[in-house]
């Protein structure tokens, strides 16, 4: 964790941008007692240590003051530019299944900035089926309707075994990141960024801090 | 990464684990020639430096032979053992909505050695119901029904507000790891492991990358 940039949110480690992710959720969730939020309540929060958080808020700018904290809103306002959620993502899902639905109906989704505007599937039963205000279109037209709707990113719940083919349509029609669920490795060109939620392996880690108790570094980044 | 233990598996880190995993889900989805799998091999499937593969494979200890490589089954076993996994863990999964589904079909929880034992859920209207060849049972009765399960672990896909009572409950009852999909940041005594799936802070994670493009360090642990 020695990553302290002076002023270059671009220096940001996954790591940090984690925690800051982290941060966000309680100063958002949190009714901000005449607008301050201090560093020591944060970390209590999320479980680091106080400097931690100083240093990585450091690195968004000029935000807080010394026994005075930090402005909350101001504080939201930097940590979502810095994490590039500032904005709205539109994004397609490929692969309408019971976790897919599961997607479409958490509300962290919209709240954060990424609107799924296109549902894919190859099963002809599920095509033409509207599931949340989206109709299911053919996987068959991923690519061209990708590019019609403009979509940035792309989230697979499909099964291992058809991921890499999805993965190679959207990289073709220029999506920019990928938010993987298939219980597999993707290779993607250099332009096309991911991160795979893998559940197995999710379990695997609690099983392996279970196991090894006290022992294991217990960091959760 | 400076994690070189000589001999010792429960110093592996959090981050190794997660390598190990994997290597695993690699090594046992090919098939083995000859029984041999080459830390090369691996390394590009899972896009780490051959180095970094050999530096982890040897903390599990003498495994691999220079130039040969390692043996597929012998090495599966060493990092089932390494993980935890070379056993079965009995789990409960709170809160059987679309995310619950999802999960109870998922194959790779089983074959990995997680068995799901008890669903648990408020509401009246799903107790009773049969998903995936368990009943749904209500959740008033979970913490006297986890101990009669021996439950080991806790799934929580429940909503976020209801998330903390429903952990209290799991710890009280000696449920020693919790896999929390709740977006929320859980407080745990120091005896229950956790680990969080937040999808939110996932596609904030994407979309961290894919704003920060080739400035962002990407290693996926």
């Amino acid at each position: 964790m020695g990553e302290q940039s002076a002023n270059s949110e671009q220096r940001l480690s996954r790591a940090a941008a984690h925690r800051l992710s982290l941060y966000l959720r309680c100063v958002a969730s949190w009714p901000a007692d005449g607008g301050k939020v201090s560093s020591g309540r944060i970390a209590a929060a999320v479980g680091v240590s106080d400097a931690q958080v100083r240093r990585d808020l450091a690195a968004l700018g000029h935000l807080g003051q010394r026994g005075i904290g930090y402005e909350a809103k101001e504080l939201a306002t930097a940590i979502r530019a810095a994490l590039g959620i500032n904005r709205t993502w539109r994004a397609v899902l490929i692969g309408v299944g019971n976790l897919a639905r599961a997607l479409l109906r958490y509300q962290g989704f919209r709240t954060q900035g990424f609107e799924i505007v296109g549902l894919f599937d190859t099963d002809p039963g599920k095509v033409g089926q509207v599931v949340e205000h989206l109709t299911v279109e053919s996987s068959a037209k991923l690519g061209e309707r990708a590019v019609e709707l403009g979509a940035e990113l792309g989230v697979l719940t499909v099964p291992g075994e058809v991921a890499q083919g999805v993965a190679d349509v959207l990289a073709t029609a220029g999506v920019r990141g990928i938010l993987n669920f298939a219980p597999i490795v993707l290779r993607l060109p250099p332009t096309v960024r991911l991160v795979t939620v893998d559940l197995a392996i999710q379990l695997e880690q609690l099983a392996f801090l279970v196991q090894h108790g006290d022992n294991a570094k217990a960091t959760d980044d």
